[in-house]
C-alpha cells in the first residue's frame, strides 16, 4: 500500500459523533487509528527497547527533531543511516518539527523571518532552526511522518499576537512543503490559532490549501482549560479534509483523547505515561495513583489488578514501590511498561468499540471510570 | 537432587592446577561452576529483569542482606513471601551476611560481642546486625545460600588486629551456624585473616571444624595487590574440604577469576560488570573501553564486534554512546546487558575448557587477550 493511504474503516455516524476508525499506511508499516504514539524524545522511549514496544503493541513512536538536531546532530544521524536504524525501530516514526521545543527549551531565542535563532540548551552554541533546517533534519532522520515547522502560540496570547503568529506559521508551512523529503516520507501541516476560533479556521483553510498528507492541531494542552481545548479542536477540524488523518499534538489525558476522537481526531502523542512513570505514578483503568505511597509498602497485589502487562504479571506493588524508593532504574522501567500498556489497551478498546459500533458506550464507560460521571453530552 | 549436593565433573589435575568443573544443587536449581553471580543489591540486578537474566544465562544472583534489612526490611519481605517471590526470580540466590556492608556503609558503627551496632545510612536509625539478626534476615529472604556473619578486615591491618578479628569471625560463624535456617537453605562459612597466611589457615580449619555446606574466602579485593590476593587464596584453600564449593567474595576481574579457579575456587560475585556499565565502560573479549569517548560518536559497529548479546545484535556503538551522553537509562541498561553477557561468556568458555581438558590453554588465551602477556606461571 502506498505511504499516505488512509482507509477509514468505520465511523460513529450512528452514534452522532465525528469519531472514525482508520488505518494509515506508512513506509514502515501501518498505524491503526485512533492511535496513541509514545514519545521517544532522544531516540529512545525512555527505559524501553524496541522489543518492549513491539510486545506492548506500539505501532508508531514519536521522535523529537529539536533534541536530535542538537544531539547527536545531523551528521552522526546521517552516518548511522537515519533514526530507524540508529534506534533499532522498524515501525513507523513521526517526528515533530522542533518548533515547540525551540520555543520552550532553547535559550535566547529570536524569531527571524526564516525561523528561530537560539542557543542550544545543551552546550550554548548558536543555532538556527526554521522550515528549511527542520525539513532537512527530518529528511536525515527519515521519519515516516514529518511535521511542518510552526510556532506554538503560548497561552494566553493576545489576538494580535496570535494573528501574526498564525500568518507566520502558514508562511512556514508553505516553505516546509517546498523542501525535499525522504523517500516515502509523509508530511503533516499544523493548525495553530490559540483560543481564537476564527484564526483556527483561517489557519486550517490555508494549511489545507498548501496541501499535506495529514493535519495536526497544535497549540493545545499549553495551560488552557479543557473546554477551551475542545473549542480549539472544534474550530480546527471543520475545514480539514475528512479523508486525511488528524493528529492532536501533545494531548494524552485519556478523557481528552476520547473527547477529541469524538470530534474527529485520529492520532495522539504525549509524555504522560512515560514521564509519570518516572515520578512513580501508575495509570490504571480507574485513574492513577502514586505507587510510592506508604499504603502499598506490603501490598502483594500487582500495580493494577487484572492487568496483563509484564510488570503486573510478575511483580507486586510492594516490589515496584521498593524499587522506586531505592532509586532503582528497574522501578521506572516496570512502571513505564505498565503505563504504556494501559494506554495501548485504552486505544485498542476504543478502536474495538468503533469497529463494533459501540463508541458512545465506551466513551461513557471511560468517563465513569476516570471521572466518576457520565460524559457532559450524554 | 538434595540442596547442597556438589558434583565435581572434571578437574585440571592433568594441567597441574587445582581447577575444578562442578555443579552445585540448590533448592532453586543448579549452578554450574566455575560460576559468576551478578549482584542484585536491592532486590534487582540494576536495570535488569528476571527474564533478562535468564536470557543471559545467569543461574545464580546475589542479594545484599544489609540493604534489604534496612529497606524494605524483614517485615515487608516476610509479607511478600521472601526474596525470590519479591523480585520474581526463580533461580538460586546467594545472600551475603551484611558484614561487609555494615563495615563499609553504616554510620557510627560499634562492634559489640554479638555483632555491630550502627546507624542506618538511609534514615539514621539505630540498628543491630550480628549472627542472630543476619541469619534471621537471610531466613526471611529465603536465599538458597546464606553466608555466616563475619568481619571483613580492612587492608592494611596489623597482625594483632587481624588475629583478634579472626577469633571473632570464628565465634560469629559458630553462632551463625546455631541459628535456624530456611527450608533447603545452604550456609557457607567465611575464611578471613587478611594478608596473614597463618591466620588464614587457622581460620579455615576452625570454620571447617564448625562445618558448612560451602566455604568462602573473604577479605580480598579490599585494596591489596594482586599477588597478595593470590597468596590469601593459596593460604585459605588447603584446609578446605575438596568436595565442597569455594566462593571468592567480591572478585570480578577476569584474570583474577581464572587465577582463582586455577587455585581451586568455584564461585565469584562482583559489581564490576553492572557498576562499570553505569559509568559507560564496556567489557570486551580484549579488555574494556569507555563507550562515551568521542572516537565512537559516528561508529556504526556494535559495542563489541562479534558479540551476540541483544545490545550488540541491534545497536551501534554510536547509539549507545548517544544514550549515555543524553543521560538515557536505556544506555546503561544496554551496556549492563552486554557486560553481563561478556562475563557469562567468559564463565561458559572456562567451564567448556575444563570439560575439554584445555583449561591451561584457555587461561593463557585469557591472559593474552586481557593482559597482552602469557600467564606468569606458564
Amino acid at each position: 500500500m502506498n505511504p499516505g493511504t488512509f482507509d477509514i474503516l468505520a465511523t460513529d455516524a450512528a452514534g452522532g459523533t465525528l469519531a472514525r476508525r482508520g488505518v494509515l499506511h506508512t513506509a514502515h508499516g501501518t498505524m491503526q487509528t485512533p492511535a496513541f504514539m509514545p514519545v521517544g524524545t532522544q531516540a529512545t522511549v525512555k527505559t524501553l527497547e524496541p522489543r518492549d514496544l513491539h510486545e506492548l503493541g506500539v505501532e508508531t513512536i514519536l521522535g523529537n527533531t529539536y533534541h536530535l538536531f542538537l544531539r547527536p546532530g545531523a551528521e552522526i544521524m546521517e552516518t548511522c543511516g537515519g533514526l530507524h536504524r540508529f534506534m533499532g525501530w522498524d515501525g513507523p516514526i513521526l517526528t515533530d518539527s522542533g518548533g515547540f521545543q525551540v520555543f520552550s527549551l532553547a535559550k535566547l531565542r529570536k524569531i527571524v523571518p526564516d525561523g528561530v535563532r537560539f542557543r542550544s540548551h545543551i552546550d550554548g552554541s548558536l543555532r538556527m532552526l526554521g522550515p528549511v533546517e527542520s525539513m532537512a533534519m527530518q529528511r536525515v532522520l527519515g521519519s515516516d511522518i514529518a511535521m511542518a515547522f510552526d510556532e506554538c502560540i503560548p497561552y494566553p496570547a493576545t489576538f494580535d499576537y496570535a494573528r501574526k503568529s498564525v500568518a507566520q506559521t502558514i508562511r512556514w508551512a508553505g516553505m516546509s512543503q517546498e523542501q525535499p523529503r525522504a523517500e516515502g516520507q509523509l508530511r503533516f501541516g499544523i493548525v495553530q490559532g490559540g483560543e481564537y476560533a476564527d484564526l483556527r479556521g483561517h489557519c486550517a483553510r490555508e494549511i489545507v490549501r498548501i496541501g499535506f498528507d495529514g493535519y495536526a492541531i497544535g497549540g493545545v494542552s499549553v495551560g488552557e482549560s479543557e473546554p477551551l481545548m475542545m473549542k480549539a479542536i472544534e474550530a480546527s477540524t471543520p475545514d480539514l479534509p475528512w479523508d486525511r488523518p488528524r493528529y492532536l499534538m501533545g494531548v494524552g489525558d485519556r478523557i481528552q483523547m476520547v473527547e477529541a476522537v469524538a470530534r474527529g481526531v485520529d492520532m495522539f502523542d504525549c509524555v504522560m505515561p512515560t514521564r509519570n512513570a518516572r515520578i512513580g505514578t501508575a495509570f490504571t483503568r480507574r485513574g492513577q495513583y502514586p505507587v510510592k505511597a506508604g499504603a502499598w509498602k506490603a501490598d502483594t497485589r500487582p500495580v493494577e489488578e487484572g492487568c496483563s502487562c509484564y510488570c503486573c504479571a510478575h511483580f507486586s506493588r510492594a516490589y515496584v514501590r521498593h524499587l522506586l524508593h531505592a532509586g532503582e532504574i528497574l522501578g521506572v522501567r516496570l512502571l513505564t511498561l505498565h503505563n504504556i500498556h494501559r494506554y495501548m489497551e485504552t486505544m485498542r478498546e476504543m478502536r474495538a468499540a468503533l469497529d463494533a459500533g459501540t463508541f458512545q458506550d465506551y466513551r461513557a464507560s471511560l468517563w465513569r471510570d476516570l471521572r466518576g460521571t457520565d460524559p457532559p453530552s450524554a
